[in-house]
């Protein structure tokens, strides 16, 4: 066991406009190792997941994300081991995630810092896909999939942030489902591997090519199910190019995390084509986390789901890795690997 | 019978940016009455209904609403009796509805200008409620409100252009079904006959009070149901004020028609609130006409809807209320009668 708990702090430095953290906010410290309470359990953190919900919970987003003290470690969603425990539910060598501080170790009960009780990574897979495809990620892709863009045969789904976190897996989930799937992503890279990796049957590069004209193209007769990350001008694109009946996947926004995004006009077509769109809160889910998990973990194992992650090495990257992923520079889930997994 | 065929029909003139015709694009032309063919009824129309839709036909408007061609009779919603029948299904003297053109007297097979069959209206009723409650009108209320909206037991149900056609009816709905509803409709007449005669628990004058701190105070647990005829900054101040779970029903944009309304920049709330924006197409639901109209007439034959019309009199009163919808001239639903009811 380390001598010292590493850890990234709120800086006492004010903040920008837009939801990511500026650089000067994050402030490195180095602490204690915590003393174990009864009902406890202590967690070696082995990856921290770059998720934008990690800014936002600086200055507090609703009841579940109350804002972080200044001074006080940032928090996220980590994957580690259970290196000691005094609850009787744990017990040593147990991976587990939940949204806890971003530090070496953490002392947490049975419920993590949302509330929600800790999670156990199925066995058989690595710490990493506890966060990526059998973690929030994967579960708010199969969510939002599942529930409400509900592809069917032969649907033509678009997917906005395709080579994303979410977006990988809602493709590939939409892919499973027996749709044709077409990805919008940033750059020939990200859309090779869409098409090469991940079964997509079609891109648009957003950076240079128009995307409602190409949607147009690809999608002649409408789309029917549309999975955005985005917002702003591309998902008022897919609006207008919605199929009768058509389903939108309200899942991010990120093209107005940090800058107001361009409004939407086509919402009418919702009308005009009987179309819905919706979101859906993940903490209202938990009961259902066993059920995603389960399936996600048959379709990773079988290869039908191709797990793509950017892993930052050690915990120094992590300021440049958390804001990174606003700038669109990681492909898939964007992880910092701060410690080797104890028990690998 | 009339010696001649009144009819209001497309002149030859450009039309305006937005979606209202102008006023010089009605032209008033007397025709010959038709000559019934085999398969055919005659009807005499005695009310044209006022929608934003009619306006849009000119220059039509998906599969169903084909461009109506420089010279012809516009088309729309009219209610009227069969005055002579060469088809199986109609007798002379019955009362239907149906899209047709806006003359004295419309030959007609089974199905209306739209492909849909045309409806008889309910015995015991006037001709009116055909258009309005048992019409179209009520239709979109009913479908929005029970297939969308489910507003329930002490929700919160919020109705913009709530003195309008649908809105009316809409928000009496959603008392019917125990929910507290909230009107937003300008000028104190309209906010007066919601809460007097239809049973609104409160109004907001958008001409004159500030919507978006208005739905904050008087929906302190945020809306469950928004009804919106309005779109634009209306529909994107009770974006930011939805309840976890609420639904949004798109039903019309009228902020939008003749201008372009204000984008939405809220729609994220329907990720982190787990909320649905849907429309529907009222022409799918043709299967489901019945089923609507049995329940409307009977809550409208108990009193628990009332029928709210503004009526103009005589066909040249015809371009004025197509148009002045667009200015919020009518409460409730603006009908022109043309004639008087043969059978009355």
């Amino acid at each position: 066991m380390a001598e010292i708990n590493r850890q990234w702090c709120v800086a006492d430095v004010a903040g920008g406009e837009g939801m990511a953290l500026s650089r000067e906010q994050f402030a490195y410290r180095e602490a204690e190792i915590p003393t174990l309470q009864e009902g406890e359990v202590l967690i070696r953190n082995v990856y921290f997941s770059c998720d934008p919900m990690n800014h936002a919970w600086v200055k507090g987003l609703g009841e579940r994300f109350s804002a972080i003290p200044i001074g006080s470690p940032m928090r996220g969603g980590v994957a580690g081991r259970v290196v000691a425990s005094r609850h009787p539910d744990f017990k040593e060598g147990e991976a587990v995630t939940g949204f806890l501080e971003w530090a070496d170790y953490v002392a947490s009960g049975s419920l993590d810092l949302t509330g929600t009780p800790l999670q156990r990574i199925p066995e058989g897979f690595p710490l990493a896909s506890g966060l990526a495809t059998l973690g929030m990620t994967g579960l708010c892709a199969y969510f939002g999939v599942a529930d409400i863009g509900k592809p069917k045969l032969g649907d033509t789904m678009v997917v906005s942030g395709a080579a994303g976190a979410i977006g990988t897996v809602a493709g590939q989930l939409g892919r499973i489902a027996g749709a044709r799937v077409i990805g919008i992503a940033g750059g020939p890279e990200k859309c090779a591997l869409l098409t090469r990796e991940l079964g997509f049957a079609a891109t648009i590069d957003y950076k240079k090519e128009d995307v409602a004209s190409r949607l147009q193209a690809l999608c002649p007769n409408g789309i029917d199910v549309f999975f955005d990350n985005v917002g702003g001008a591309i998902l008022d694109s897919a609006l207008a190019n919605m199929a009768r009946g058509g389903r939108i996947v309200i899942c991010g926004g990120i093209s107005g995390y940090n800058a107001p995004a361009a409004g939407l006009h086509n919402h009418l077509m919702l009308a005009i084509q009987g179309c819905t769109m919706a979101g859906f809160f993940y903490f209202d889910r938990v009961g259902r986390f066993g059920e995603g998990v389960a399936r996600l973990a048959t379709w990773l194992k079988a290869g039908q789901i191709k797990e793509i992650l950017t892993v930052a090495e050690g915990i120094d990257s992590v300021p440049d890795a958390a804001l990174g992923q606003f700038a669109g520079s990681n492909i898939g889930k964007q992880l910092v690997k701060i410690a080797d997994d104890p028990m690998e």
